[in-house]
């Protein structure tokens, strides 16, 4: 991404899988890394996880608080989530921020 | 980390570990993830890569921009960042954001 794009908004999700499920997590989480692709306002998403501790952070960038809310209130995405809390995640944590540097 | 601690400073480094140098790498890696937070103003920091891919994120987050500053003119991350340009990593980016909401 080039500077002239900040500020922008970065939705980072931190979170540790649970020892199970792991065939409808991945499942889930292909569907929303497609998903959010499609969100307007969608910039790009990252994402790693170790294998060994399971705990994983993924990145998602949006134009604006705007383009954050309307991908908060997807149906799908809110199954997701549901599902996250229910099942997939041991913990998880989701904090909001403005890129404001990049380089 | 609590709700009141709201506006903090996130520094989003994502990177693509080259094909050499693991045990180097390793050294290096635990020795800043050691100093980092022995530093004015360090609050927390999270790590994740993907053994495969070899992507990884690491999200350290201070109390303000000027523990950011102070954190990046520390001799050995100065050394820590050159030896990460020069064969660590394949590419790797730097973000600055400001936390203004979690959940």
């Amino acid at each position: 991404m080039s500077q002239p794009l900040v500020p922008y908004v970065a939705v980072i999700f931190t979170s540790t899988r649970s020892l199970a499920h792991d065939a409808e997590y991945s499942q889930w989480s292909e569907k929303m890394m497609g998903l959010v692709k499609t969100q307007p306002g969608f910039i790009s998403v990252v994402s790693a996880r170790d294998p060994e501790t399971r705990f994983g952070i993924t990145i998602s960038y949006f134009k604006d608080e705007e383009s954050v809310k309307s991908w908060k209130a997807v149906q799908e995405h809110r199954e997701a989530q549901r599902l996250g809390k229910e099942k997939f995640y041991l913990e998880y944590s989701v904090k909001v921020a403005t890129v404001y540097r990049e380089y």
